[in-house]
């Protein structure tokens, strides 16, 4: 279904997450934002994103592309990097998080809000396709999901994929991604109702 | 010569740099920390201290290992990656950075004063042997140093290497680098008088 001017409300249900019915290409560049809200302080490791591919990599390696985190710390995956990153998001505010990836350069930019919090220059790398993503929870072991693990602390709204760059002016519009959109017909909502919200960014648009 | 006691005043001046005569060896793991301060709150690019190994790779990563930065970011290379933090570091104070590195989980961490400031999962590597470490300035071209390069605005002080992790609560003790240490007669000064000063951490240890 689509998700336009809805927000989803995980409040750290178990067995809840959302996923995309659509394929993800192979991406040498790639913009993915999401907003994200807090309903406490205090949280243990949460998941708002994760794009998961088959690899026989360690485990940690398995989140291809991801934001996670606790109270006082970010944590970002990265085709086969994880970095964690000391930060406090204010609860009961809506954040907007972007990775923007350019694999034809090997240059990784996080932005918290419009503010841009950490630049890796590494290697030439794309996206691996074919991956599963899904939000408020990680779905690392497909076939056996630890089916007592809390999702989001919070809600989640707006999660959009592009094939390229955003410049950081433009993660603030009320842009649809073209490779995943908010909006379009392609979300698989399990054990939640998304909940129309007039007060959302973009609720317009 | 040995620097124990004293402190480097690089206060910008051209062609000034500080180098270690001894071998570094292959590293899987290791320990680098030096102590900073800057005489002015606008630094255009600087470098504290650059590990320059032989390699065919794009000029960016022939700093396999180093700390540098300007006015609002702290700038880290390590073994092919470049990690921009923003951080802003408050003049005529010491700081002291460490970067810790653990080749055989792959695993970097980055220290200002005692905060971890960033953690970053990579893959296994080892640091390559037999590079030109320099203090003050970043020796890229070897042959063609450009002779009008500002060395670093402020001084330097008690750079250490180890070949191993050290915990936190050991970087502000005062222990010597069993790799490179400060009081050791390894030091080749160029250009620079080292300043005695009893103000010093670890003045007498
Ligand atoms: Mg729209
Ligand atoms: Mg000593």
């Amino acid at each position: 279904l689509s998700l336009k001017g809805k927000r989803l409300d995980f409040y750290e249900r178990v067995d809840t997450y959302v996923n995309v019915n659509n394929t993800i290409p192979e991406l040498s560049r790639f913009t993915a934002c999401i907003d994200l809200t807090f309903i406490d302080d205090n949280s243990s490791y949460w998941t708002a994103f994760s794009y998961i591919t088959n690899n026989t990599l360690p485990e940690r390696e398995n989140i291809h592309l991801g934001l996670a985190g606790d109270h006082q710390q970010l944590i970002v995956y990265n085709l086969g990097k994880t970095f964690y990153i000391p930060y406090h998001l204010t609860p009961f505010q809506w954040h907007t998080v972007c990775l923007i990836w350019d694999g034809v350069k090997g240059t990784l930019e996080i932005f918290l809000n419009k503010q841009r919090i950490l630049v890796v220059m590494d290697r030439p790398q794309n996206l691996t396709s074919n991956g599963m993503l899904a939000l408020g929870n990680s779905l690392k072991n497909r076939d056996s999901q630890d089916k007592n693990v809390p999702s989001f602390p919070g809600s989640l709204y707006y999660f959009q994929l592009w094939d390229h760059i955003l410049e950081s002016e433009e993660f603030m519009k009320c842009l649809d991604g073209n490779v995943v959109s908010w909006e379009e017909d392609v979300w698989l909502v399990n054990k939640i109702i998304p909940t129309v919200d007039r007060r959302l960014r973009c609720f317009v648009s």
